[in-house]
């Protein structure tokens, strides 16, 4: 049966039960592990689930931060740093990826407290997660205040990325499920993906074709 | 072999490959309709792939609209009316979906032209698509200029919900995936999901436990 919700039904809810049903209206997201490092050299890393392309040319992606109080390491080691790392997961990892939300410490590396491997180059100040297929690093641009709720949208442009050549198919599309990419929904749910078709570029009155 | 990729490249590489690299990069996106009305009482439809959940207290959900002349229609039509509803695509209607992308007039509905039904609620000035399992609707909070690539990012605030009731479950979660509704990766491929766990809330030195 369709339920109609209304507003007011919903800032009425029990705070957790909104959470969920709120986290988890908006869809299927990514889900990926976000790696900095503070000035005392403690590399950090963090899930993070609403990751936003923004454009490709130049490559802009985005990322909602929580209010500072909430989560304030990442942000503060990117506003120090101005670099950190966006690491994919693949399934065999959303329990320790799922663990690294936990509040440690900031003399505490989350990589050590759930059994991940911290992998520099050279150029990047920043970790990669050694056991995540596809990897980027992004330098920042802009950190967007959202006033309304005190969250922030964090931009980067991207300036390495690790990936599997197998992965990259001729027309340049990354096929994240052959490694087992999840992708996520509301706030503690993960799922495994399978292709159902890529469709070419739509016109008016032209039938798609399958790619 | 992990290949290593460097923004020099990225920026010489061909447009299309670029983009379709970039998009997929970043993992795993939410897929969903949004439907408008414009001026003249005409409905608009349009697919847009990057949403992103912003808050639950109050109800914050943001999507990132391309520059205005490359899709002006949605935008406009919320800039006027200040109101818009998201629908969830299930995979019998990815093709459909994906045909919302094509430039048609703006004399021409989309819901006409690839065979989907609007549906209005007597509070929403919005049209929401019938056949769409889960939908919302939403006034306008605040339209944020992306600067970088005069994209948009578009925050509205949850005014109604048309959810079935079997799909809720009894902490609020919603099961998205047993109305088999999709997640999109790059520009144009649709994925089905399958669960593979929810996890309690992280606390450090505590192992997780199943939800």
């Amino acid at each position: 049966m369709l339920q109609h919700i209304h507003q007011s039904q919903l800032s009425n809810w029990e705070r957790f039960y909104r959470a969920n049903f709120i986290n988890s209206l908006s869809g299927f997201k990514s889900a990926a592990l976000i790696g900095t490092i503070n000035e005392a050299g403690i590399t950090n890393l963090a899930i993070f689930s609403n990751i936003v392309h923004i454009g490709a040319d130049p490559s802009l992606i985005g990322f909602i931060n929580r209010p500072k109080a909430a989560a304030p390491h990442t942000l503060q080691n990117i506003e120090h740093n101005k670099v950190y790392t966006i690491n994919s997961i693949p399934a065999g990892m959303i329990e320790k990826a799922h663990q690294t939300s936990a509040k440690y410490n900031d003399n505490i590396s989350e990589f050590d407290a759930v059994g991940l491997t911290p992998h520099f180059l050279p150029s990047v100040l920043a970790p990669f997660v050694e056991e995540s297929p596809v990897k980027y690093a992004l330098e920042l641009v802009e950190i967007v205040p959202i006033t309304h709720n005190n969250t922030f949208l964090v931009i980067g442009t991207i300036t390495d990325v690790l990936v599997p050549s197998q992965l990259i198919a001729s027309d340049g599309f990354i096929e994240l499920h052959k490694a087992d990419v999840v992708t996520t929904l509301g706030i503690d749910a993960y799922f495994g993906t399978q292709p159902l078709g890529r469709f070419s570029y739509a016109k008016p009155n032209q039938p798609l074709a399958t790619i």
